[in-house]
């Protein structure tokens, strides 16, 4: 095998898998594990009905360019489509300011290649989402960590390490945010700060990526519409390049997801993606489009936000019954993550081997940092489980993380729960 | 708008485009152009009623993993497929020696990514796929152009190159290739010279790419199947990546196609295809999977094959009745493309704006050159027009011809045409 090795590009030879995806695979092979590892939406809320009958009139035959290859832009009624979901989105964008990616993970690696120069330093929250970190590491970017307090990004960590890196010569490729329901952490990003945050790359002319796929599954008993306005909607000078996505809204096979930017930025991402995949998949594109186009996309939104709000409710509770002394976490106003923090001298990349015995997997709070860190958190997704199987689920991690406290002794705290 | 430039990576400044996705957009723009440019399937022969009973089925809501993410080396099922379809071409691979891609493009993509160093050579025919210049370029590589003759790419160029490359200093990433119909030129390298290039590698070590997109559209009463038996077929060592698509023989719209390779080779395609999309079509993936399964693939090659031929040799009566003086050709053996030479002094690129004029479109030669070289070639794809089409296209193409040989008074041979 490893006779290949030097045939590999050294880019290639430095590239990373995801460790989620990892966890992805241990589901099929681990028969009744309950997995809070993979942020996937529930399947059992996708618009079947719709779908289906949206995909037997596209398939009539009619139109031959329903399975022709299309526009390396994206099929243009979805891409207008896409400048009216971001006008209720508080933002202005024509059509020239659009583009259909395969998916979120292929924006974000365009992203990547259009701004990273190898060794490019590139500024992401601590934690942040670990597909972003493998995309703009196998762009040889050099990843920067900022920390975050209770709203999102520390804007004085921020301040240093700006500095630090422009000492040491880096060029900033750009700044990557996930201010909605932040993964892995659940934050929203305070209005005033996000206000700042515009500010704050005008002043040091820095480029903001805004990340946002959970924007419209906030949680209303904890936040509001208004609240999870982008930055890119104040964005004046063209400054932030904004993702979003129909994967949680509607559905992930579908792999269409879009960035907005300024004209010449989507132009050049638009060269990019001809060469990476030519152009995302016409049906899927033309399917989503109706989902739009006949209001099921809008109408399912509400609906979709009390179904998580209430997953997030029932692991909160379980939580509480079965780990409140040991655990804390901040409540997800929104999305699909739970950061949970365990009690102190755990580590979580310790403790899965005895969690997966007991048939529960989350992913280890160590996948989602660039410095390196370990230590005790983990993120529980909510999303997919059913409320059954996520009580059962915690049920099981309780019983692995006081075997692991038995075992290890780690802490104080530990040691009457335990009894 | 160029305030953006200096945010640009240097690799993303110096990315080009196709021409041949510039001709495709062209068709949008200009009423009843007649495109010979893109290399389109005919939508008319699609499974229609097929994809749409699969599409049915599989979005009736009994299966959530119909549209949730997916395993990056791509939906099992259709991974193992692969492995038979293969194994009808003399291959055998294993499941974990495929890779599923989104589309063509993306295995040439994370092939490029896979082996290219910025600055290493890169070999190709002479003229060679746009696709694969683009891909090839945009990870850096330094592509070197090799001559083919009658029967594709010529060996003793192929030695001459490779010295050039190694003298100059550099490190060969692969050599590219399109063994069956060759994109543009219609070409088949013969089974004698297939040998030939994998003792040319073996002895050189160098790992070859082989594209193979067309090979099970081979024309009877040119070719046989035996003739377009793949170089992977009886490669030993692993010395190559076998690239091949479900869309020109289902349809483009699905982006699902596929690499067989060593497995490590795959396993680090897959790191990287999963930086870059994550997974390919859940839906798109399950359709293609179920026409193999159900038989409707295998069933329609033979109609395909009578089909596309049925094109080429329309498109070669008319070619011969409208400017059979004047044009030459090899006759295509499969595939969906016949690259003609223009008479002498004929410039296709000159030519081009004067045949859009006259409604036709071609892709000039100069767009698969890596040289530089341009001249008096095109690229006429007869896959994608109607047979009526095709002739009222070779008409207006000569119209074309002729008045441009009329105002560049260009050659001898044309004026007793044109009288």
């Amino acid at each position: 095998m490893s006779s290949h090795d030097r045939r590999f590009s050294q880019a290639a030879a430095a590239m990373q898998g995801s460790a989620i995806r990892k966890m992805g695979a241990l589901g099929v092979r681990v028969p009744d594990l309950i997995s809070f590892a993979p942020g996937f939406p529930a399947p059992e809320v996708f618009a079947w009905e719709e779908f289906r009958e949206a995909a037997r009139t596209l398939l009539d035959g009619s139109d031959g360019t329903v399975l022709q290859y299309g526009p390396t832009r994206g099929y243009l009624p979805l891409v207008e489509a896409v400048t009216k979901i971001v006008a209720g989105r508080g933002m202005t964008a024509s059509a020239d300011e659009v583009i259909i990616t395969s998916g979120s993970q292929q924006a974000l690696d365009l992203t990547a290649r259009a701004f990273i120069n190898p060794g490019d330093a590139v500024l992401v929250e601590l934690p942040t989402y670990t597909g972003a970190i493998t995309a703009f590491h196998n762009a040889q970017g050099h990843l920067v960590g900022v920390e975050q307090g209770p709203d999102g990004i520390d804007l004085d960590d921020l301040d240093r390490v700006l500095s630090r890196e422009l000492r040491e010569g880096r060029r900033i490729a750009f700044l990557y945010l996930v201010p909605n329901f932040q993964n892995p952490t659940g934050l929203l990003i305070g209005l005033d700060k996000r206000a700042r945050l515009r500010e704050w790359a005008a002043r040091n002319d820095i480029l903001i990526v805004e990340d946002d796929p959970y924007g419209a599954l906030y949680f209303d008993d904890a936040a509001t519409e208004a609240e999870t306005r982008p930055i890119k909607a104040d964005d004046a000078d063209g400054r932030v390049v904004y993702l979003s996505s129909f994967s949680k809204t509607l559905a992930p096979g579908f792999r269409v997801a879009w960035i907005v930017a300024a004209g010449a930025i989507i132009e050049k991402l638009e060269v990019i993606k001809q060469s990476t995949d030519l152009c995302t998949g016409a049906l899927d594109q033309r399917i989503v489009h109706r989902m739009w186009a006949n209001g099921v996309l809008a109408a399912r939104l509400p609906g979709l936000r009390s179904f998580y709000q209430h997953k997030r409710r029932v692991m909160e509770q379980a939580l509480r019954r079965e780990l409140g002394d040991l655990i804390s976490w901040s409540e997800p106003k929104g999305g699909f993550f739970l950061w949970a923090t365990l009690p102190p001298g755990m580590d979580t990349d310790a403790l899965l081997p005895r969690a997966i015995e007991k048939k529960v997997v989350y992913v280890a709070g160590s996948a989602f940092f660039v410095d390196g860190r370990t230590g005790r958190l983990a993120r529980l997704a909510f999303s997919a489980a059913t409320p059954d199987r996520i009580e059962e689920g915690i049920r099981r991690l309780a019983l692995a993380v006081r075997e692991e406290m038995g075992a290890t002794g780690s802490t104080q705290a530990a040691r009457p729960a335990r009894a």
